[in-house]
Protein backbone atom coordinates (compact mmCIF):
# COMPACT_ATOMS: atom_id res chain seq x y z
CA UNK A 1 0.00 0.00 0.00
CA UNK A 2 1.14 3.61 -0.92
CA UNK A 3 1.87 5.77 2.20
CA UNK A 4 -0.86 8.43 3.10
CA UNK A 5 0.54 11.68 2.52
CA UNK A 6 -2.41 14.16 2.57
CA UNK A 7 -6.46 13.52 3.40
CA UNK A 8 -8.95 16.32 2.57
CA UNK A 9 -12.41 16.37 2.81
CA UNK A 10 -12.91 14.32 -0.33
CA UNK A 11 -10.00 12.63 -1.50
CA UNK A 12 -6.59 11.23 0.10
CA UNK A 13 -3.52 11.35 -2.30
CA UNK A 14 -0.87 8.76 -1.41
CA UNK A 15 3.20 8.52 -2.65
CA UNK A 16 3.31 6.00 -5.25
CA UNK A 17 6.27 3.43 -4.14
CA UNK A 18 9.74 3.95 -5.56
CA UNK A 19 8.36 7.19 -8.15
CA UNK A 20 8.28 10.42 -6.23
CA UNK A 21 7.69 12.42 -8.70
CA UNK A 22 4.03 10.73 -8.96
CA UNK A 23 1.19 10.56 -6.22
CA UNK A 24 -2.00 8.55 -6.23
CA UNK A 25 -5.22 10.20 -5.72
CA UNK A 26 -7.95 8.88 -4.06
CA UNK A 27 -11.39 9.76 -5.05
CA UNK A 28 -13.33 8.66 -1.64
CA UNK A 29 -17.21 8.40 -1.55
CA UNK A 30 -17.62 11.25 1.36
CA UNK A 31 -19.23 14.81 0.31
CA UNK A 32 -18.60 17.86 2.53
CA UNK A 33 -20.15 21.37 2.07
CA UNK A 34 -20.32 24.46 3.96
CA UNK A 35 -16.16 24.40 4.49
CA UNK A 36 -17.26 20.88 5.96
CA UNK A 37 -20.41 21.84 8.37
CA UNK A 38 -21.87 19.39 5.90
CA UNK A 39 -20.99 16.15 5.55
CA UNK A 40 -22.21 12.52 4.06
CA UNK A 41 -20.77 9.26 2.33
CA UNK A 42 -22.65 8.25 -0.92
CA UNK A 43 -21.73 5.12 -2.05
CA UNK A 44 -20.30 5.44 -5.32
CA UNK A 45 -19.70 8.69 -5.74
CA UNK A 46 -16.00 8.24 -5.35
CA UNK A 47 -15.74 6.37 -8.90
CA UNK A 48 -18.07 8.46 -10.44
CA UNK A 49 -16.10 11.39 -9.64
CA UNK A 50 -12.76 9.89 -10.43
CA UNK A 51 -14.18 8.77 -14.01
CA UNK A 52 -15.65 12.49 -14.89
CA UNK A 53 -12.32 14.02 -13.41
CA UNK A 54 -9.88 11.53 -15.56
CA UNK A 55 -12.25 12.50 -19.22
CA UNK A 56 -12.12 15.99 -18.53
CA UNK A 57 -8.13 16.36 -18.06
CA UNK A 58 -8.05 14.46 -21.09
CA UNK A 59 -10.05 16.79 -22.71
CA UNK A 60 -7.77 19.74 -21.60
CA UNK A 61 -4.52 17.89 -22.85
CA UNK A 62 -5.78 17.32 -25.91
CA UNK A 63 -6.50 20.94 -26.00
CA UNK A 64 -3.05 22.56 -24.77
CA UNK A 65 -3.61 22.80 -21.02
CA UNK A 66 -1.37 21.02 -18.96
CA UNK A 67 -2.39 19.38 -15.54
CA UNK A 68 -1.35 16.65 -13.30
CA UNK A 69 -3.06 13.92 -14.52
CA UNK A 70 -1.19 10.66 -16.04
CA UNK A 71 -3.78 7.91 -15.68
CA UNK A 72 -6.82 6.49 -14.09
CA UNK A 73 -6.57 3.37 -11.67
CA UNK A 74 -8.47 0.23 -12.91
CA UNK A 75 -10.49 0.34 -10.42
CA UNK A 76 -11.40 3.87 -11.54
CA UNK A 77 -11.88 5.47 -8.06
CA UNK A 78 -7.93 7.06 -8.33
CA UNK A 79 -5.89 8.92 -10.31
CA UNK A 80 -1.92 8.61 -10.58
CA UNK A 81 -0.82 12.10 -11.36
CA UNK A 82 2.56 14.12 -11.44
CA UNK A 83 3.68 15.47 -8.10
CA UNK A 84 2.94 19.19 -7.91
CA UNK A 85 3.27 21.52 -5.18
CA UNK A 86 0.12 23.05 -4.12
CA UNK A 87 -0.45 26.96 -4.61
CA UNK A 88 -2.57 27.49 -2.22
CA UNK A 89 -4.77 29.59 -3.83
CA UNK A 90 -8.86 28.87 -6.02
CA UNK A 91 -9.88 30.24 -8.83
CA UNK A 92 -13.22 30.57 -9.71
CA UNK A 93 -14.72 31.07 -12.84
CA UNK A 94 -18.24 32.08 -13.49
CA UNK A 95 -20.78 32.60 -16.33
CA UNK A 96 -22.91 34.22 -13.89
CA UNK A 97 -23.06 36.14 -10.89
CA UNK A 98 -23.63 32.28 -8.16
CA UNK A 99 -23.56 31.15 -5.42
CA UNK A 100 -20.87 33.13 -3.05
CA UNK A 101 -20.37 36.20 -5.17
CA UNK A 102 -24.14 36.37 -5.90
CA UNK A 103 -24.55 36.43 -2.40
CA UNK A 104 -21.89 39.17 -1.77
CA UNK A 105 -23.33 41.26 -4.52
CA UNK A 106 -27.08 40.67 -3.28
CA UNK A 107 -27.94 39.89 -6.52
CA UNK A 108 -29.69 36.48 -7.49
CA UNK A 109 -28.14 33.53 -7.81
CA UNK A 110 -27.63 32.54 -11.40
CA UNK A 111 -28.21 36.61 -12.53
CA UNK A 112 -26.64 36.94 -16.13
CA UNK A 113 -23.72 38.81 -16.58
CA UNK A 114 -22.84 40.44 -20.19
CA UNK A 115 -18.91 38.92 -19.39
CA UNK A 116 -16.93 36.00 -17.81
CA UNK A 117 -15.92 36.84 -14.16
CA UNK A 118 -12.60 35.43 -12.94
CA UNK A 119 -11.74 35.43 -8.80
CA UNK A 120 -9.03 34.45 -7.10
CA UNK A 121 -9.43 33.21 -3.57
CA UNK A 122 -7.01 32.75 -1.13
CA UNK A 123 -7.26 28.74 0.42
CA UNK A 124 -7.49 29.38 3.67
CA UNK A 125 -10.36 27.42 5.45
CA UNK A 126 -10.31 29.46 8.84
CA UNK A 127 -10.36 32.56 6.70
CA UNK A 128 -13.45 31.70 4.73
CA UNK A 129 -11.43 31.69 1.60
CA UNK A 130 -11.58 35.48 0.97
CA UNK A 131 -12.03 36.70 -2.45
CA UNK A 132 -8.47 38.34 -3.12
CA UNK A 133 -6.72 39.97 -6.05
CA UNK A 134 -3.67 39.50 -7.90
CA UNK A 135 -1.53 42.07 -6.13
CA UNK A 136 -2.42 40.68 -2.47
CA UNK A 137 -1.21 36.95 -3.68
CA UNK A 138 1.63 38.28 -4.78
CA UNK A 139 1.84 40.52 -1.56
CA UNK A 140 1.75 37.73 0.37
CA UNK A 141 4.47 35.83 -1.69
CA UNK A 142 2.34 33.01 -3.10
CA UNK A 143 2.64 33.96 -6.82
CA UNK A 144 4.66 36.79 -9.02
CA UNK A 145 2.32 38.68 -11.52
CA UNK A 146 3.40 36.74 -14.19
CA UNK A 147 1.71 33.58 -12.87
CA UNK A 148 -1.00 35.53 -11.55
CA UNK A 149 -1.94 36.43 -15.13
CA UNK A 150 -0.88 32.80 -16.50
CA UNK A 151 -3.13 31.02 -13.59
CA UNK A 152 -6.38 33.43 -14.32
CA UNK A 153 -5.98 33.37 -18.39
CA UNK A 154 -5.22 29.87 -18.54
CA UNK A 155 -9.13 29.26 -15.88
CA UNK A 156 -11.01 31.67 -18.78
CA UNK A 157 -9.06 29.30 -21.55
CA UNK A 158 -10.48 26.56 -19.43
CA UNK A 159 -13.72 27.56 -18.98
CA UNK A 160 -14.60 27.86 -22.49
CA UNK A 161 -12.94 24.82 -23.05
CA UNK A 162 -15.25 22.86 -20.82
CA UNK A 163 -18.20 25.39 -21.20
CA UNK A 164 -18.24 24.00 -25.12
CA UNK A 165 -17.54 20.68 -24.20
CA UNK A 166 -20.76 20.24 -22.14
CA UNK A 167 -22.93 22.20 -24.43
CA UNK A 168 -22.62 19.15 -27.03
CA UNK A 169 -23.86 17.00 -24.68
CA UNK A 170 -26.86 19.54 -23.69
CA UNK A 171 -25.19 20.87 -20.09
CA UNK A 172 -24.69 24.37 -19.29
CA UNK A 173 -20.92 25.03 -16.86
CA UNK A 174 -22.44 27.91 -14.08
CA UNK A 175 -19.34 27.81 -12.52
CA UNK A 176 -16.21 26.06 -11.86
CA UNK A 177 -13.25 26.01 -9.13
CA UNK A 178 -9.64 25.43 -10.47
CA UNK A 179 -6.74 24.96 -8.62
CA UNK A 180 -3.12 25.32 -9.60
CA UNK A 181 0.27 23.30 -8.81
CA UNK A 182 3.97 24.04 -9.45
CA UNK A 183 5.96 20.56 -10.93
CA UNK A 184 9.96 20.07 -9.84
CA UNK A 185 10.86 21.69 -12.97
CA UNK A 186 9.04 25.26 -11.41
CA UNK A 187 6.12 24.72 -14.17
CA UNK A 188 2.29 25.95 -13.60
CA UNK A 189 0.17 22.90 -14.11
CA UNK A 190 -3.67 22.15 -13.34
CA UNK A 191 -4.10 20.07 -10.00
CA UNK A 192 -7.14 18.86 -8.03
CA UNK A 193 -10.17 17.85 -9.57
CA UNK A 194 -12.66 18.68 -11.89
CA UNK A 195 -15.93 17.10 -11.08
CA UNK A 196 -19.30 17.97 -10.32
CA UNK A 197 -17.83 18.62 -6.88
CA UNK A 198 -15.98 21.97 -7.79
CA UNK A 199 -18.26 22.81 -11.13
CA UNK A 200 -21.78 24.02 -11.15
CA UNK A 201 -23.99 22.46 -14.24
CA UNK A 202 -27.55 22.66 -15.50
CA UNK A 203 -29.49 19.74 -17.78
CA UNK A 204 -29.73 22.60 -20.49
CA UNK A 205 -32.86 20.76 -21.26
CA UNK A 206 -34.74 20.05 -18.13
CA UNK A 207 -32.89 22.66 -15.94
CA UNK A 208 -32.54 20.41 -13.47
CA UNK A 209 -28.99 20.56 -11.57
CA UNK A 210 -26.36 18.24 -12.14
CA UNK A 211 -24.08 19.08 -9.45
CA UNK A 212 -22.90 19.69 -5.45
CA UNK A 213 -25.56 21.93 -5.23
CA UNK A 214 -27.89 18.82 -4.78
CA UNK A 215 -26.18 18.41 -1.68
CA UNK A 216 -26.10 21.56 -0.63
CA UNK A 217 -29.50 22.70 -1.05
CA UNK A 218 -30.93 18.64 0.04
CA UNK A 219 -32.16 18.40 -3.98
CA UNK A 220 -31.60 14.53 -3.63
CA UNK A 221 -30.40 12.04 -6.12
CA UNK A 222 -27.39 13.36 -6.09
CA UNK A 223 -25.41 9.84 -7.50
CA UNK A 224 -27.89 9.56 -10.21
CA UNK A 225 -27.18 12.96 -11.26
CA UNK A 226 -23.62 13.03 -11.21
CA UNK A 227 -23.85 9.63 -13.20
CA UNK A 228 -25.79 11.98 -15.96
CA UNK A 229 -22.92 13.81 -15.77
CA UNK A 230 -20.19 11.51 -16.75
CA UNK A 231 -23.27 8.92 -19.07
CA UNK A 232 -23.20 12.37 -21.28
CA UNK A 233 -19.38 12.94 -21.32
CA UNK A 234 -18.87 9.36 -22.09
CA UNK A 235 -21.47 9.28 -25.41
CA UNK A 236 -19.06 11.85 -27.00
CA UNK A 237 -16.81 8.89 -27.49
CA UNK A 238 -18.91 6.27 -28.16
CA UNK B 1 -28.26 79.97 -0.44
CA UNK B 2 -27.40 76.90 -2.81
CA UNK B 3 -29.50 73.82 -2.94
CA UNK B 4 -28.71 70.55 -0.94
CA UNK B 5 -28.05 68.00 -3.42
CA UNK B 6 -26.71 65.30 -1.20
CA UNK B 7 -25.75 65.04 2.22
CA UNK B 8 -23.01 62.22 3.31
CA UNK B 9 -21.44 61.59 6.24
CA UNK B 10 -18.89 64.12 6.46
CA UNK B 11 -19.87 66.76 3.60
CA UNK B 12 -23.12 68.12 2.15
CA UNK B 13 -22.65 69.06 -2.01
CA UNK B 14 -24.53 71.58 -3.10
CA UNK B 15 -25.72 72.76 -6.59
CA UNK B 16 -24.10 75.90 -7.50
CA UNK B 17 -26.62 78.69 -8.39
CA UNK B 18 -26.71 79.48 -12.47
CA UNK B 19 -24.16 76.65 -13.34
CA UNK B 20 -25.02 73.36 -13.31
CA UNK B 21 -21.47 72.34 -14.18
CA UNK B 22 -20.25 73.13 -10.97
CA UNK B 23 -21.25 72.21 -7.41
CA UNK B 24 -20.19 73.50 -3.65
CA UNK B 25 -18.81 70.21 -1.62
CA UNK B 26 -18.98 71.78 1.96
CA UNK B 27 -16.37 70.06 4.59
CA UNK B 28 -18.81 69.83 7.76
CA UNK B 29 -17.04 69.04 11.53
CA UNK B 30 -18.68 65.74 11.56
CA UNK B 31 -16.71 62.43 11.58
CA UNK B 32 -17.46 58.61 11.01
CA UNK B 33 -16.07 55.47 11.54
CA UNK B 34 -17.12 51.34 11.25
CA UNK B 35 -19.58 52.16 8.41
CA UNK B 36 -21.41 55.15 10.71
CA UNK B 37 -21.90 53.36 14.08
CA UNK B 38 -18.86 55.88 15.58
CA UNK B 39 -19.92 59.04 15.16
CA UNK B 40 -18.60 62.55 16.71
CA UNK B 41 -18.24 66.38 15.76
CA UNK B 42 -15.01 68.13 15.85
CA UNK B 43 -14.87 71.56 15.78
CA UNK B 44 -12.65 72.72 12.78
CA UNK B 45 -12.13 69.46 11.46
CA UNK B 46 -13.67 70.64 8.00
CA UNK B 47 -12.05 73.52 7.77
CA UNK B 48 -8.23 71.42 7.86
CA UNK B 49 -10.01 68.86 5.64
CA UNK B 50 -10.83 70.76 2.85
CA UNK B 51 -7.61 72.98 2.82
CA UNK B 52 -5.62 69.99 3.23
CA UNK B 53 -8.01 68.40 0.12
CA UNK B 54 -7.80 71.59 -1.89
CA UNK B 55 -3.91 71.33 -1.37
CA UNK B 56 -3.60 68.30 -2.75
CA UNK B 57 -5.65 68.61 -5.59
CA UNK B 58 -3.53 71.60 -6.97
CA UNK B 59 -0.70 69.06 -6.68
CA UNK B 60 -2.39 66.15 -8.31
CA UNK B 61 -3.42 68.61 -11.13
CA UNK B 62 -0.10 69.96 -11.33
CA UNK B 63 1.64 66.50 -11.90
CA UNK B 64 -1.26 65.38 -14.48
CA UNK B 65 -4.21 63.33 -12.79
CA UNK B 66 -7.57 64.97 -13.41
CA UNK B 67 -9.64 65.61 -10.59
CA UNK B 68 -13.18 67.44 -10.25
CA UNK B 69 -11.42 70.80 -7.88
CA UNK B 70 -11.47 73.93 -9.56
CA UNK B 71 -11.39 76.27 -6.15
CA UNK B 72 -11.43 76.88 -2.51
CA UNK B 73 -13.62 79.34 -1.20
CA UNK B 74 -12.66 82.29 0.94
CA UNK B 75 -14.03 80.32 4.30
CA UNK B 76 -11.61 77.59 3.54
CA UNK B 77 -14.60 75.03 4.37
CA UNK B 78 -15.84 74.26 1.38
CA UNK B 79 -14.54 73.45 -2.25
CA UNK B 80 -16.20 74.52 -5.77
CA UNK B 81 -15.74 71.75 -8.32
CA UNK B 82 -16.80 70.45 -11.26
CA UNK B 83 -19.98 68.55 -11.15
CA UNK B 84 -18.98 64.35 -11.87
CA UNK B 85 -21.73 61.37 -11.79
CA UNK B 86 -19.87 59.77 -8.69
CA UNK B 87 -19.26 55.18 -9.69
CA UNK B 88 -20.22 53.59 -7.04
CA UNK B 89 -16.68 51.92 -6.50
CA UNK B 90 -13.90 52.52 -4.12
CA UNK B 91 -9.81 52.10 -5.06
CA UNK B 92 -7.77 51.69 -2.09
CA UNK B 93 -4.06 51.45 -2.76
CA UNK B 94 -2.17 50.24 0.31
CA UNK B 95 1.53 50.22 0.66
CA UNK B 96 1.38 47.54 3.64
CA UNK B 97 -1.34 44.80 4.52
CA UNK B 98 -3.29 47.82 6.15
CA UNK B 99 -6.88 48.28 8.13
CA UNK B 100 -9.44 45.84 7.10
CA UNK B 101 -7.38 44.31 4.73
CA UNK B 102 -4.82 43.14 7.38
CA UNK B 103 -7.35 41.52 9.21
CA UNK B 104 -9.45 39.48 6.06
CA UNK B 105 -5.61 37.99 6.04
CA UNK B 106 -4.70 37.11 9.31
CA UNK B 107 -1.79 39.29 9.12
CA UNK B 108 -1.39 41.99 11.78
CA UNK B 109 -1.80 46.10 10.60
CA UNK B 110 0.99 47.69 8.65
CA UNK B 111 2.65 44.32 7.80
CA UNK B 112 5.21 44.84 4.80
CA UNK B 113 4.96 43.88 1.51
CA UNK B 114 7.38 43.93 -1.35
CA UNK B 115 4.63 45.58 -3.82
CA UNK B 116 1.88 48.16 -3.97
CA UNK B 117 -1.80 46.89 -3.08
CA UNK B 118 -4.43 47.91 -5.38
CA UNK B 119 -7.91 47.07 -4.48
CA UNK B 120 -11.22 47.40 -5.88
CA UNK B 121 -13.91 47.69 -3.53
CA UNK B 122 -17.96 48.37 -4.38
CA UNK B 123 -19.45 51.38 -2.52
CA UNK B 124 -22.30 49.93 -1.58
CA UNK B 125 -22.39 50.07 2.69
CA UNK B 126 -25.75 47.63 2.82
CA UNK B 127 -23.13 45.10 1.42
CA UNK B 128 -19.91 46.16 3.65
CA UNK B 129 -18.48 47.94 0.95
CA UNK B 130 -16.68 44.47 -0.44
CA UNK B 131 -13.64 43.86 -1.98
CA UNK B 132 -14.32 42.85 -5.68
CA UNK B 133 -12.47 43.15 -9.01
CA UNK B 134 -12.42 44.38 -12.23
CA UNK B 135 -14.69 41.41 -14.25
CA UNK B 136 -17.12 42.16 -11.04
CA UNK B 137 -17.17 45.82 -11.57
CA UNK B 138 -18.16 45.06 -15.54
CA UNK B 139 -20.38 42.98 -14.51
CA UNK B 140 -22.09 44.55 -12.21
CA UNK B 141 -22.53 47.49 -15.45
CA UNK B 142 -20.65 49.74 -13.46
CA UNK B 143 -17.29 50.34 -15.80
CA UNK B 144 -15.92 49.29 -18.60
CA UNK B 145 -12.82 46.96 -18.79
CA UNK B 146 -10.92 50.11 -20.32
CA UNK B 147 -11.90 52.05 -18.01
CA UNK B 148 -10.82 49.93 -14.83
CA UNK B 149 -7.32 49.93 -15.70
CA UNK B 150 -7.53 53.53 -16.21
CA UNK B 151 -8.77 53.82 -12.93
CA UNK B 152 -6.48 51.44 -11.19
CA UNK B 153 -3.55 52.92 -13.10
CA UNK B 154 -4.58 56.69 -12.26
CA UNK B 155 -4.86 55.56 -8.40
CA UNK B 156 -1.14 53.83 -8.54
CA UNK B 157 -0.03 57.67 -9.92
CA UNK B 158 -1.48 59.01 -7.63
CA UNK B 159 -0.43 56.97 -4.60
CA UNK B 160 3.40 57.81 -6.19
CA UNK B 161 2.71 61.50 -6.15
CA UNK B 162 1.29 61.47 -2.61
CA UNK B 163 4.22 59.06 -1.47
CA UNK B 164 6.54 61.27 -2.57
CA UNK B 165 5.44 64.27 -1.88
CA UNK B 166 4.72 63.70 1.49
CA UNK B 167 8.40 61.84 2.23
CA UNK B 168 9.57 65.83 1.33
CA UNK B 169 7.35 66.53 4.82
CA UNK B 170 8.45 63.57 7.10
CA UNK B 171 4.71 61.78 6.79
CA UNK B 172 4.86 58.14 5.14
CA UNK B 173 1.71 57.43 3.39
CA UNK B 174 0.13 54.37 4.46
CA UNK B 175 -2.81 53.73 2.10
CA UNK B 176 -5.37 55.84 0.46
CA UNK B 177 -9.13 55.41 -0.11
CA UNK B 178 -9.88 57.23 -4.05
CA UNK B 179 -13.36 57.38 -5.78
CA UNK B 180 -14.24 58.32 -9.56
CA UNK B 181 -16.76 60.34 -11.31
CA UNK B 182 -17.45 61.13 -15.26
CA UNK B 183 -18.15 64.27 -15.88
CA UNK B 184 -21.13 65.59 -18.72
CA UNK B 185 -18.49 64.66 -21.98
CA UNK B 186 -18.16 60.81 -20.07
CA UNK B 187 -14.20 61.59 -19.24
CA UNK B 188 -12.93 60.33 -15.52
CA UNK B 189 -11.84 62.40 -12.62
CA UNK B 190 -10.95 61.90 -9.29
CA UNK B 191 -13.58 63.17 -6.68
CA UNK B 192 -14.99 63.21 -3.39
CA UNK B 193 -12.01 63.98 -0.89
CA UNK B 194 -8.00 63.53 -0.21
CA UNK B 195 -7.21 64.36 3.18
CA UNK B 196 -6.40 62.45 6.94
CA UNK B 197 -9.97 60.81 6.72
CA UNK B 198 -8.98 58.64 4.04
CA UNK B 199 -5.31 58.25 3.58
CA UNK B 200 -3.72 56.50 6.98
CA UNK B 201 -0.43 58.68 7.29
CA UNK B 202 2.25 58.72 9.74
CA UNK B 203 4.82 60.66 11.63
CA UNK B 204 8.36 59.05 10.02
CA UNK B 205 10.04 60.96 12.73
CA UNK B 206 7.64 59.90 15.70
CA UNK B 207 5.73 56.81 14.41
CA UNK B 208 2.81 59.11 15.53
CA UNK B 209 -0.44 58.16 13.23
CA UNK B 210 -1.80 61.51 11.80
CA UNK B 211 -5.32 60.09 10.43
CA UNK B 212 -8.53 59.05 11.20
CA UNK B 213 -7.30 55.79 12.89
CA UNK B 214 -6.92 58.82 15.96
CA UNK B 215 -10.63 58.44 16.26
CA UNK B 216 -11.37 54.85 15.07
CA UNK B 217 -9.11 53.59 18.35
CA UNK B 218 -9.61 56.45 20.77
CA UNK B 219 -5.74 58.15 20.40
CA UNK B 220 -7.16 61.21 20.93
CA UNK B 221 -5.91 65.14 19.97
CA UNK B 222 -7.85 64.40 16.07
CA UNK B 223 -7.71 67.71 15.07
CA UNK B 224 -3.97 68.68 16.23
CA UNK B 225 -2.81 65.80 14.14
CA UNK B 226 -4.88 66.78 10.62
CA UNK B 227 -3.78 70.21 11.55
CA UNK B 228 0.01 68.50 11.58
CA UNK B 229 -0.45 67.41 8.29
CA UNK B 230 -2.29 70.78 6.78
CA UNK B 231 1.16 72.65 8.39
CA UNK B 232 3.88 70.58 7.21
CA UNK B 233 2.19 70.52 2.88
CA UNK B 234 1.66 73.97 3.83
CA UNK B 235 5.56 74.45 4.71
CA UNK B 236 6.60 73.35 1.38
CA UNK B 237 4.91 76.48 -0.12
CA UNK B 238 6.32 78.38 2.21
Amino acid sequence: MNNQLYKGKEKTVFAVAGDESKVQVLFRDDISAFHGVKRATLPGKGKINCSVCALIFKELERAGVKTHFIEQDKECTSLICRHAKSIPLQIFVRNCFSGSTAAMLGVADMTPTPNTIVELHLKKEELDYPLINEHLAVGLGLINYDEAKKMLDTSLKVNEILSNLFKKVGIELIDIRLEFGRLDDGSFVLIDEISPDNMRLEDIATGERLDKDRFRYDLGHICEYYQVVLDKLNSLNS
